[in-house]
Formats: structure tokens, sequence, C-alpha cells
């Protein structure tokens, strides 16, 4: 016996419409690469999203077709997150921190039919143009000239865009983005999403326990646009009618805060990196920054040591930890106490804070090491592996054999990972970064978020090195803050009242700075190269 | 081009598991008919699911099977709600308001192979049982003994419950669910649900700006069980962990309100009747309830008098507005402002807040008059007509032909309605209480709103009544408060404040009590027959 409801495809055009029928007099706003704001509302952004598909077709546009963006993020890129797919295209948002090697690789490997690029990005475009080969560029300017050999993206909204519009029909199942793995082994790696992973995972991302996202927040995306869909926030925040806040490339601390303060953000998001500059901003001046009391920051991307948490509560900041890969479209887990979590003291609270929570809706977390399925116990370390109806399934035309899924169809995230008696996740390591000593695995991102809580400390990474007897000792490489100047012995101690003696680094390196990758994680890779590792070559698992 | 995305079905299995592994310590609380608590945790639902679920595979239970249910708000009864469908059954709420020979009916057309009843209810179960036939009937008792022809509910999870549970491999398509409309008119039809919709409607029930429903909210779902499912709470709750609170078969204003402060609720759900009764109560004794602040609670089913969303504000209680149907899984429209009414003056706030909202995400709605679809202006009526994926497509078994549905594919809600330029819906009237005169509509639900916010009037109907000059005339049945008389001249006045002269009802009429139907509506269809309107006999359009 079936359900007798409608057969209502999950497709992206709902939201599109729905945000121009309920929401047309909400702002957008974007900072433009001169530092100007730029003030759109939803009624525009819905009118030029269809003039942009509408466009699209027009030119030809066939179901299927990749369309690239280089772009940063503002109200241009948003039409083109809707309007490509709204056309039956494919929007493919490309890296622009990738090396252009790398770029023109992922989109020869998408064959991205047309581009659309930012024209203060043209010097990048130059830099792949004799290696790519889509068959026409737009360029957005902001009233500049458009170069020689590429067409304007108004020019095209405005002479193409024209005319009645009617959406294609849309299966549910048919592709609606893609973005590449910016992975710091191998090749990128392309994902593609359907318009039924993205509905649901923008519905769950707007709820009460996930991101919270309601017609009453201001959203301020710092996650840049090409990284994993700025975490889908384009795509819930639109949903949700949300005020709508893009800081164009100016990712500096000032600039975001600027942006914060006079727009009143409610809710943003962005990588640890980020909110540690602003840390530092906020700590130089408390009395220059007026913020909305109990704005989010949800921080994603790498571990989010503990003591940022505590230290932005004391300015009514309230950071959420979470979890998520380009893989999982990206959300995974996000971290909210529990009803019962408000007896804890303050120390338990922030310890569960640290951790990345709970898996969200339709999402199912497991992990996995040598003996089966490991017990939900908050210390058995294994490797964490999710399931989901937004969690890919397959990488797209993969030039190797992938390990990347397991035979009972769960993906290996190659993170390592306890989760605890109430289902809180604690990611613990890469699958690559762990230390293997005597048999027993030493976790780096535990050693580095408790070397970064100490006063001296601005950054701290720990990678593995070979030892002849423990097969594997942890090595820290450490950023002192300005003007201290801590020592190994110091370090050491302060790390042996947490940690058993055999956890504890036997070699610290101090630096001026840590490489990172495109997304601002530490370049672990690179750390093991410079301090003789020879794993440098080993490759993620 | 599709989306390499895992293939995974939106089912009701997913919602158990989470609940088992996340939520197994959050309370459960059932009042009991003795007016005892009962007190049980996510952890023993969770169990005692899978083994009414494992317990009714044992008994044959085939694919498709439905299973009826005879119960208050309770426990057991969520233990129904999941334990049916994961064994890959249907639960069929039964409504225990009907009368004999319509719930045996109702029975009888969902063919019902087995029941499950509260021992309370057994004399209901008498009342039928010579026109019925289930293959066997389950007593849910608190100890008490169960009856000959019966079997123990509590013996069957004991016995038969035991063992390795598996769940049957579920199309997100399949059945889930069936609720019978309690229609005025006409004989009950059924409304089957799938897994499908009732997953993405739960999903939704959750969001900012629907319910809101998180992990930190206490929720006592007042409406029954056997109402629409109890507008989806149960499976919405359990889906974000909320603690829950039954009220069992205690529904008056004073038991429920202990149950408010002694539990902290902080979200409740009811129709206006409900409600009518906890303000007058905490009117008469405002210092003796300690409710939590801003407890949210929906109201539905009919229209909210703009005066008791006022009155209850005094209370710091909030009133939230929704618009749905059993038809509708039941959830349509909710009322919440945007950002910007945040600068309205309270007057313009309430007058928004009187209105039913905005579609949930989802949904769509839209007015439809002779002209075709009616203009966003908030003034033009037209048939209300819905859409979305966990709207019916069709009746269980009609057994009349019923143009319920357009030849496009949307849902004849039966309700009049206006919608506003912002989006938010204003239900007029339902389409057979519309009254025509001279060639225009006057709304009966505006007129009782109305009168319902005059100091001497307790409750208010207005219905039509036939006139050879106008076609049809308003006339106003009115219950006076105690120790109140008001007259007809001073309503005329109170009224002609607010409408057009032709507008005004020419008659009205006192009585001690108006009619309802057994969801708590005022049940005009009987008012019209008692002041000799021809038109009893009109049958819904």
């Amino acid at each position: 016996m079936l359900g007798a409801v409608m057969d209502r495809p999950l497709t992206l055009p709902h939201f599109l419409e729905r945000a121009g029928e309920l929401f047309g007099g909400v702002p957008i706003v974007s900072r433009r690469p001169d530092r100007s704001l730029h003030r759109t509302t939803y009624a525009d952004f819905y009118r030029r999203s269809r003039r942009l598909a509408k466009a699209l077709q027009m030119l030809g546009l066939e179901r299927g077709d990749r369309v690239g963006t280089l772009m940063w993020n503002h109200a241009v890129h948003l039409e083109c997150y809707f309007g490509i797919p709204l056309a039956g295209g494919v929007v493919h948002t490309l890296n622009l921190r990738l090396d252009p090697r790398e770029l023109a690789y992922v989109v020869n490997h998408a064959e991205d039919r047309f581009l659309i690029v930012d024209d203060v990005l043209l010097p990048l475009l130059a830099a792949i143009r004799d290696r790519v080969s889509p068959e026409k560029v737009f360029v957005a300017t902001a009233g500049g000239e458009v170069p020689e050999g590429c067409l304007g993206y108004e020019e095209l909204l405005e002479e193409q865009g024209g005319g009645d519009f009617d959406y294609p029909d849309l299966s549910e199942h048919d592709a609606v983005g893609m973005c590449y793995t910016s992975g710091t082994t191998g090749r990128p790696k392309g994902v593609v999403y359907s318009h039924r992973s993205l509905v649901l995972h923008s519905i769950v991302e707007c709820l009460p326990d996930v991101l919270g996202l309601s017609q009453q927040d201001t959203v301020l995306p710092v996650v840049p646009m090409f990284h994993a869909n700025a975490w889908g926030l384009p795509y819930a925040a639109t949903l949700a009618g949300c005020r709508q806040v893009y800081p164009g490339p100016h990712l500096d601390a000032v600039s975001l805060l600027e942006l914060m303060q006079d727009e009143r953000v409610t809710f943003s998001a962005g990588v640890p990196t980020i909110w540690m500059g602003i840390l530092e901003e906020l700590k130089a001046h408390p009395d220059r920054w007026k913020l909305e009391p109990a704005m989010r920051m949800v921080v994603g991307g790498s571990a989010v040591p503990e003591q940022m948490i505590r230290e932005f509560d004391r300015f009514d900041l309230n950071v959420l930890h979470a979890w998520g890969m380009t893989e999982l479209s990206p959300l995974g887990t996000l971290c909210r106490l529990k009803q019962d979590h408000a007896g804890l003291d303050p120390d338990s609270r922030y310890a569960l804070r640290a951790k990345q929570g709970l898996p969200a809706p339709l999402v199912e977390i497991r992990t996995v090491h040598e003996e089966g399925v490991a017990p939900r116990d908050g210390r058995t370390m294994g490797e964490l592996q999710a399931r989901g109806p937004w969690v890919a399934s397959a990488y797209h035309r993969p030039e190797e054999e992938t390990s990347s899924w397991t035979e009972d169809g769960w993906f290996r995230t190659g993170d390592v990972a306890t989760i605890d008696q109430e289902g809180y996740l604690q990611i613990t390591d890469r699958t690559k970064d762990l230390i293997k000593s005597g048999g027993e695995w030493i976790s780096s991102v535990d050693l580095e978020n408790a070397l970064m809580a100490h006063p001296d400390v601005a950054e701290a990474a720990v990678i593995a090195v070979a030892d002849p007897k423990w097969q594997e000792r942890p090595l820290a490489v450490v950023v002192a803050r300005p003007g201290s100047r801590p020592e190994a012995d110091q370090l050491r101690s302060f790390l042996a009242e947490r940690f058993s003696r055999w956890w504890l680094p036997d070699r610290f390196e101090f630096v001026q700075e840590l490489p990172r990758t495109s997304t601002g994680k530490f370049k672990k890779s690179e750390l093991r190269e410079q301090f003789s590792d020879p794993r440098r070559s080993r490759t993620k698992s």
C-alpha cells in the first residue's frame, strides 16, 4: 500500500519562487572590490536569477551542462547559484585559491562549457586561459570594461534574459551543482549534488538544533562560495528568507567586523583562522566593536580549540562547532548542548562544546576500527564513516580507484574520531595525521588544541616523525604569540598536566608561521617534508 | 546528468534510531486516566516501539496492513505511531469522538486488521463491536484486567516482541499512516500519508519559522493524537529530541495548566476552544499559575480571534496562529512576523498575527476565484488551494467522485481566503459558510472574530440565512459572557465601527452554548437547521 500524496519533486525552483513571493523586500548586501557596498533585494535577485536562466537557455545550454563560476562571495554569485541550475545546468564553483595548473585541471575535468568570472579575477583566468577552452566566458564587472575575448555578464542578462521563462521539467535526482575537494594529496575530486540532496540539506541546516536560520537572521557567509557552496548557506538563507551579507574579497578581520557591526549580522560562518584573527582584533580593541548580542559563529573546516570558544563567550559571541566535508554537502554534525546539560559545570559544558557535536537529522555516523564498529564510549577511536541523502556516493569521473566507500555503502571520511554515549562526535585526527606510537594512537588534534590553550602559543601543529623504536613519535611545530618566547620544556610540562607521558611530543620546533591549504587548514604535508618525515609521499587512506 | 549522492530513502526508522542513539535519557510523561503521571524515557520508547514492531511481524502483519488505534494522548500511543509503521504496517488513528456508527464505518472502510484500544475506551469499542470484525484487539491497561475476547497489549510486547528485529526494506512511498477527515458533511474520508511525506513534514515543522522545535523544548500536544496525528507533533518532537508530555484524557483547563506548570512546558498546540478555557482560568486566577515565559501555543483548527492573541500576550504566552487540514498532514501555514515588522505599531502587528501566516517551506498556496488565480492584494477572496509533497493526492477508496483536486493538480481546501502582498494568508471562511449578499461576499469569520472582541460576548457564530431580496444575509448567534446581557443594537453599533453597513447581521440570536463538531469547531450546519436555513442540505463544494 502506497501513500496517496502528491508527487512533488524536491527541486530548487521552489526555493526561488518562494523567495520571490514571500521575501521580495529583504536586502542582500555585497562588498565590492573597491570596498563600497552594493545593496539589492530578494525581488531583484529573483528577477535576475530567472533572467540568467533564460539567457543560458537562449545560448543553448543543455540539461546537465556545467557552468563554472570564478567569483568571490557576492550577490551575482548568488544569482549564479540559482540561475544556472534553474536553466537545467550545473553550477560548478571554482576554487580561486588553487594554483593555475590545478584550476585548469578542474575546469577541464568538469568539462565546463561556460565560465562566469569576476573582473578582479581576470588575471587568474589569464593564467589558465591557454589550458582551458570554454565556449564562452562572461565577466561580471561593477561598470568596468569587458576584455577582448570575453562577454559582459550584465549584457548577457540584458540582451538574452528577457521574455517569458519556463522552468525545465526537473527531476529531483538531476545534478544541481558540483564542487571539487581541495585535497592535500592527489588530484582534486569532483562531487556532484542533486536537487534533492540540496533541498534536504538546506532545510535541515535551518533547523533550530543545526544552524537555526530564520527570517529574523542576517547571515554573513565568510566561508567562500567556492568552498563546499559556502557550506550551503546561500541556499539555506534564501529558503529561510534571511538578510544576506557577502564580504566580497575583503576577508580581513577589520573588514568583516565592520560588516558585522554595520549590517547587524546575527549569524556568520568560517574556518578557525578567520575567527582567530577576529578574536585578536576584538581583544586588541575591546571597545571598538558593537556586535549583535549572542551572534552565532559556525566554525568548521578544522577543530576549534576550546580556548577560542571560551574567549568568544567573553564577548557574548556564540561559537557553534561543526564538522562537514565537501562530500557531505557539507554538513555532518553540529554541536548544541542538550536540555539537561544546563545543569553541568562550565568546564564540562566547554569540553562538550569543543566536540563536533551530534549528527544532523538524516545523517548517520559511525566509527570503525579493526574489530568493526567502535563502541560509543567517547574513548575508542575509529575511522569516521557517514551515510545520508546528501552524502556523495561516488566522485565524478574518478581517475583512480578509490577506497572511499565501504562495501555496505558508507562514506569513509578519512577522519579519526570518537563518539560518546550521548552521541557527540569528536574528531581526533585525519587518518593520515594520526600518530601511531608503539601500537597505540596519539591524536595530533588533541595535542594541538591543548597547546593552543597555552598563553604563549598562537598556533600549533603536531605531526608524526618516524622513530626506529616506536614507529612514530609526535613533533610539535609552534608559532609563539608576539612578544613571548615559550620553551619546549615549559610546553611539555603544560601538556603533561593533561596527557600521558607517552603522548608528549619529543621535539618542539618554533616557526614564524604555519603553512596552510587553500581553505585555511594547516598543511601538514609541508611540515612533514620540512621536518624530514619519510612519510611525505604517504597518501590519503 | 544526475547527482552522485546516496540513494537513502526518507523513512521513519531513521527517526527512531536517531532518537534511541542521541536522546535515550529524554523523558516522556503521560497523564493516566486516574490522573497519576507515568514517566518513561526515549530509551524505553525506543525499545518498546521495536518490540511492538517485532510482535506485529510475529502475528503475521503484512506490508500495508492497517492497525487501528483507539486511544488518548500518551506514551503507548506514541509507541504505536512508530511501532506499527516500523513493522511495515499503517497506523490508523481512530477518532474517539465520532458516533459509533461513523466509527464503525471508518474501521471497516480502512479494513483495520488489528485494533489497539485504551482500557478506558472499552465501552466505545463495545458500542461498535458487532459492526466491526478486526482479527485481534489488544487492550492497553495500566495494570487492569483484559476483558474476554481481547488480548493484552503488554503481553503482546512481552511474549511476541523479544529477539532480534530487522526493519523491513521500506520505500519512502510506502504508506505510513492514515487519518479520516471529520467532515461536517458527508462520510469521513481517508487520507494516507507516506514515509516520505511524514519525514518531510516533520523536519519542516521543526524549522525556526514554523514550530521551531529543538532539544531545548518540552512539548505538550493537547490536540488529540487521533486528529491529524496531533498535527504531526509526536513525530516532529521525536525528531528534535524534545521532552514530550501527554495529557491523557484530562483536557480541562486546570489539568492542562497543572501539567504545563509542573513539567515546565515550552510548547503546546490545540484548537481555540481549549485556549479559550485556559485563558478564562488564567484571568480568573492570575497569580495561581507559573508557566514558562514566552511559552508558545500553536492554535489552529479554526481562526484565532485577535483578542485572544492580545490577552495571552499579557500573560507572556505566545500564540502562534496556524492553518492546516488533515489533507495537508496537516501543516499548511504558520504566522511569524518578518524582520522588518519589528518597526510596526502594536495594532498592525496584532492584525498580522491574526492572519494564518506564510506557507511552510515546500508548501505552495494560491487563491482562485471566477477569473482565475486571485491577486495577492490582501482583499480579493478566492478558494484556497494547496500543493506540496505532503498534500494528499486522493482519498482512500472514495465512495463518490470528489471535486477536491483541480485539473492542474492542486488540492481544493474548501476554505475561502485572501493572500496579501507579503504572502500572508487569511482565511475568511469555509466555502460553504461564506455569505453571498447582493452578489458580494461577506466573511462569517471576520464578523465572528469582531464580535468575540466585544466585552460582553463569550462566543459568536455567524451563518447565512436566505433572503428574498439579497439572496443571503448574515445572522449572528451569540453566547453572552456570564453576567452580561448584550443587546442586538449594541452589538450592531459595535460592528459598524469596523464593517460596511451591508455586512452587519440583520438578526442576533442569543443562546446558552454553540454546538460543536468532534474537533471543537462550531457546527454551523446545526445552527442553520435551528434557525431555519433552507440551505441545510447544501453540501461541501
